[in-house]
């Protein structure tokens, strides 16, 4: 790349041009060359065209940073909108990255506690992840009156020097709504640019904002011609904090606003002001680097010369909606890494040996010691595997804890998407669900609950989406995930194909109260269940409503017909008559649906597939001494569904059968381990008579 | 790069070097340079280190042809499994091209009518596709007696420059267990570098095969060292015709088989015969352009040097399964592609202008008239929009066609996958089924069936894939798609959650036969539908069990409940009691499940999502005056189940219903225009008293 108007540059080119005709006689066409796409600069000037010229002209092409080079990258980001955008950004970055990456995120605590679990479950080699708290940055910018749809966040960019780590030199800062195109490596690779006085790296902006007169009273703040983009910028950061950029900045930013109301643009505005006044500091980058798509975008410059953008920016609130006639070219580059399959991007860096994320040895060791013939290899591996997670998917704002308050815990997969507004109708308190998707289906999970009226208007339901991997459901897993997000004190611990009565969740937190129960005493309570066979069914207002449709033979009691055992302890007949809640004793297969304290154990990962999962678990419950109360006017119904996918490609298999006994003798034995003397009743329970698994 | 053992070359470039010690010298660290990726050849070198080279080594890097050129690619292709891995090929190629492209695809007649309808609906544009008889080249290597797994295809890679156009010149050839991970024309860029006497570029074999003596008496065809691999080949086309390379290979591989029996490793052994008769002809290429992946292979010394792989080649029939410590890695790559949504691929170069693909222009210009305000603007966009077909995306060997044979046809998405083995188990005969799936979703349909006997042991189910895009069903052109692969005289036309009768192909063809029906006659054969409310339910295997089911109140006529119009003019008291074949007439609204000659009338592609889809067919079919006959025997029972996610998007919308209005008004304007006065009855039953659309 050639700065501009430096004629010792100018002077060398020529001179070059000269010896590489030279070259060129020499080597009779055996090299091709060709310009650098630097070349393509702040002005939008198009790249050289390639044709007829490459083989005459000689200057370096595709600067890239010493192999294995770790580059930084930093991101400011707040709410579970964000993190999504984040998500996304940060797989397309993966996708084309052949360097190591570590990522400095600036983020409020929701988007935190979001990003830590992602980043902790996506295991990506070669990443590694710092981050910074945004409120404790915030003092330094809310002074500053700001319009911009960012808010403070936008701000935030402005005091990274201060914030990231004092050794770190440089950083490429980008905001959470660009999409890569290229390898990071390239774009890093222009910090090798940089003349000693320049700090800042940024694209010219693709729009005539910073010109003014859009409109009448449209007073922007200063900037060199069409200012910047600060969606993209290439700090020199020891630079920065050498040049005393933390006083520099507010000093531009107090004068200006002496005379301008607030910032429109945010940081951006700022960053052109002390541009304006400081154009040395900045290098100018070409345009592929930050194509910007907002709605009077003149990006077109850009882009139809181009046939290799690298950044596309999406710099506008209404996002994929843009009025913009190439729309569809760049809504699918977005799309592609929207859906993109995130567990694709947990590949090793050949190349560049680093040391793998934390667990990862361990994992691999299990992972290799397990025997490729063994008939229960699926499940084995199954087992091992560390799914993704992102938790909080949807925005979602909880109550604040109540004393008595219960959440209702359940997993599901796509096709049973379709519950999710008959629960919400019958469940009106908090939820936490777990859905086994992929990212393809998480983005048509979105679409589905802003679709829905009746979802959209829950602010109480969080969803947590586990990306699928692995032939295998991993229900118990699924069902912890949800659990270890539940906020309240108690747990509903359902399943996604029941529906619950409708005077269930007030009833439980009015029994909760009566019986005194306090999250020390190990309680679970008892929700008897039952099912009806038939699609079309009118659901009972009342337990004397309930009890007359069980007589009318519309409904049973759950699983009458096939197996009695998983919830003949609950005794039915005493429930009839019952009016206060009774005790009942554990017995064999038995598998309730239960309400108890959050902190109540989990479930036994190792039940992968189908068969035995809750049984397992009330097993732990009643290990563990919990009380088992029934409630006389609870009462939760299953409804008839097709048999999913996952059963259905099992059910008929008998080396399952087999898999899971073998997981069963496992569990006990595991279950002797632990509780000695106290566990013989299980052992002793298995040799019953046993029903079907 | 930089051919072995030409010493002008070498001179060149130490003269090179010192020119460019005094360009570094002068530009002070200003420039970047690479040394190129070329330079790791032949002989498996690493490409050289960047770290610390980066400033002081110049030499071009990443040489591409001119901006826009056409680059050429041919690819044999034979069968349905082949065409699936064309495609994943395929879609590898597009998401890194930035230059048009030609696919020359020499195919047996299976792939050519697989590759033709998947190009045309695909509509990428800049991509033209050409295709080349395989049967008509055959003879020319059919003599040859060969042993490897791809049969006389393997061979037919060296009768290209004869069966390519004569003005054809250059041409990259590719097998399709390739997948790239880079930009082609990188790859087209080596061309750049043969000598004038070179029409060969290969990579060398990551194997020890040809060095002989892998296990006793083990003979490979003769070749240089390791020989050449020809997963990846880049031909001059121009030359070798010139050269007369048809009379070339015959005469060595002539000679060869005077002592050898055949060829193990198909056109492979041939062109290492040849090339090492005349080593002149090979430019040996980075080994990155083509890492193999067999058992026993020796790719790591290539890949665990270069960060910046470009071919993977999976050479080997086991394919995913070999045993390769980092196969983790290459599988992720390849299964990006095997998922990645072909859709997004459809997007212009705008860098390089070239004419839409056939019929782009209108829809283009049919999209832009529509109105983004319009109430049913999605309705209209899905209309327009065209989906990619996949036909027979599984082996499929239909029988002969007999004169009253009869194929099932329905249409589905992944939520009812799980009908398939119960309908296969009832219907014994052909089906041809459209399936509406993602890319990714076709892959899980793909291991659906693979893992299920029942599935796999039918050849005469034909899968049609139409790619899932835009938000609402597209009910009627899935049942179009399905439609026309029938290819039996008579279609049964069923939805895929009923169930027919055990005996129901057996006495439709039976039926067909007595009523002495021929194809010219319109006839529609109408099939009773029943419904059960029930999940669990036994099916009748007589009609004499249905009706005592029906009087039980264990089955309904269907949608008794909710809809009784629909099926009315069946008239089933007289059903009860028929012996023979009764004829019945239209009325509004009738919506029978009909057996019909496959030319009958195309489904209404207007009516997307849901409803009166199939009322409009049978207007059709009235209108055209086929004679409605109604079965006594004959019967299909619908099954329950749970709303799919597209009805309840939709069914609680008034827009939607608004929407639908509109279409049927739309419908009744056309009919009106076709058939005129005749069609006035439809309009005048529309103004009966309505039941719900």
């Amino acid at each position: 790349m050639l700065p501009r108007g430096r004629p010792r540059a100018l002077g060398a080119a020529a001179l070059l041009l000269l010896l590489l005709l030279i070259g060129f006689f020499l080597f009779g066409g055996d090299l091709e060359y060709e310009r650098p796409r630097g070349a393509a600069a702040l002005d939008g000037d198009p790249p050289a065209d390639r044709g007829g010229h490459n083989l005459s002209d000689c200057v370096p092409a595709r600067p890239l940073p010493p192999k294995c080079e770790l580059l930084h990258v930093a991101i400011v980001c707040a709410g579970h909108n964000s993190s999504r955008d984040l998500n996304t950004l940060v797989k397309s970055v993966l996708f084309y990255r052949k360097n190591p990456l570590h990522f400095h995120l600036v983020t409020d605590a929701v988007a935190r506690n979001i990003l830590e679990m992602l980043f902790h479950t996506w295991m990506v080699p070669a990443v590694g992840v710092s981050f910074y708290d945004l409120e404790e940055l915030k003092p330094q910018v809310s002074w500053i009156p700001n319009k911009h749809y960012s808010g403070l966040y936008g701000l935030m960019k402005l005091v990274l020097p201060g914030a990231l780590p004092p050794d770190l030199a440089r950083v490429i800062v980008l905001d959470t709504d660009v999409t890569f195109a290229s390898d990071i490596a390239e774009l890093w690779a222009l910090f090798a640019h940089f003349s000693d006085k320049q700090v800042i790296g940024l694209v010219e902006n693709q729009s005539d904002w910073y010109l003014g007169n859009l409109w009448r009273n449209h007073r922007p703040w200063p900037a060199l011609g069409r200012g910047f983009n600060t969606g993209v910028i290439l700090l020199r950061l020891d630079r920065l904090r050498q040049a005393g950029w933390g006083q520099m900045w507010k000093l531009t930013a107090t004068r200006e606003l002496l005379t301008l109301p607030a910032t429109s643009l945010a940081d951006q505005d700022i960053f052109n002001a002390v541009i304006k006044e400081h154009p040395g500091l900045v290098q100018p980058l070409p345009c592929v680097w930050n194509v910007q798509l907002s709605d009077h975008t003149l990006a077109e410059r850009c882009y139809s010369e181009a046939s290799d953008l690298k950044v596309i920016h999406w710099n506008s609130p209404k996002k994929l909606r843009v009025k913009n006639k190439h729309v569809e070219y760049f809504r699918n580059l977005y799309l592609t890494f929207l859906e993109y399959d995130g567990n694709l991007l947990r590949r090793e860096l050949f190349a560049c040996p680093s040391p793998p994320p934390p667990g990862t040895e361990q994992l691999q060791r299990a992972l290799a010691q397990l025997d490729e013939e063994d008939a229960c290899f699926e499940f084995r591996q199954q087992q091992l595997t560390v799914h993704r997670v992102h938790i909080s998917f949807l925005p979602h704002e909880p109550l604040p804890p109540r004393p008595h308050d219960v959440t209702l815990v359940a997993q599901l997969s796509m096709d049973r998407l379709q519950m999710l507004e008959a629960l919400c109708r019958h469940w009106p308190g908090p939820m936490s669900l777990a859905l086994y998707l992929t990212d393809a289906e998480a983005q048509q999970f979105l679409r589905f609950v802003e679709a829905s009226a009746v979802l959209s208007a829950r602010q109480d339901v969080a969803y947590h989406v586990v990306y699928r991997e692995g032939p295998l459901y991993p229900v118990n897993e699924l069902r912890n995930v949800a659990l270890a997000q539940a906020l309240t004190p108690y747990v509903f611990l359902s399943d996604i194909d029941f529906l619950p009565a409708y005077s269930l969740y007030d009833y439980l937190r009015a029994s909760i109260e009566q019986l005194k129960l306090d999250s020390e005493r190990k309680v679970a309570l008892v929700v008897p269940a039952f099912e009806t066979l038939h699609y079309r069914f009118s659901f009972p207002s009342s337990k004397a409503e309930l009890l007359a449709l069980l007589d009318s033979g519309s409904l049973y009691t759950f699983r009458y017909h096939e197996w009695p055992r998983g919830h003949a302890p609950t005794d039915y007949a005493r429930w009839r008559e019952a009016r206060t809640p009774y005790r009942v004793q554990w017995a064999a297969d038995y598998e309730p649906y239960v309400v108890v304290p959050r902190d109540c154990p989990r479930y036994d990962p190792r039940f992968v597939g189908f068969g035995w999962n809750k049984v397992a678990h009330i097993v732990e419950l009643d290990a563990q001494e919990y009380e088992l109360l029934v409630l006389p006017e609870a009462f939760t119904i299953h409804l008839p569904h097709a048999p999913s996918l996952d059963i259905s490609r099992f059910r008929s298999s008998p080396a399952y059968r087999d898999c899971l006994q073998a997981l069963k003798d496992e569990f006990h034995q595991d279950l002797s381990r632990h509780y000695g003397a106290a566990a013989l009743k299980y052992l002793t329970a298995l040799q019953q008579p046993p029903g079907p698994a």
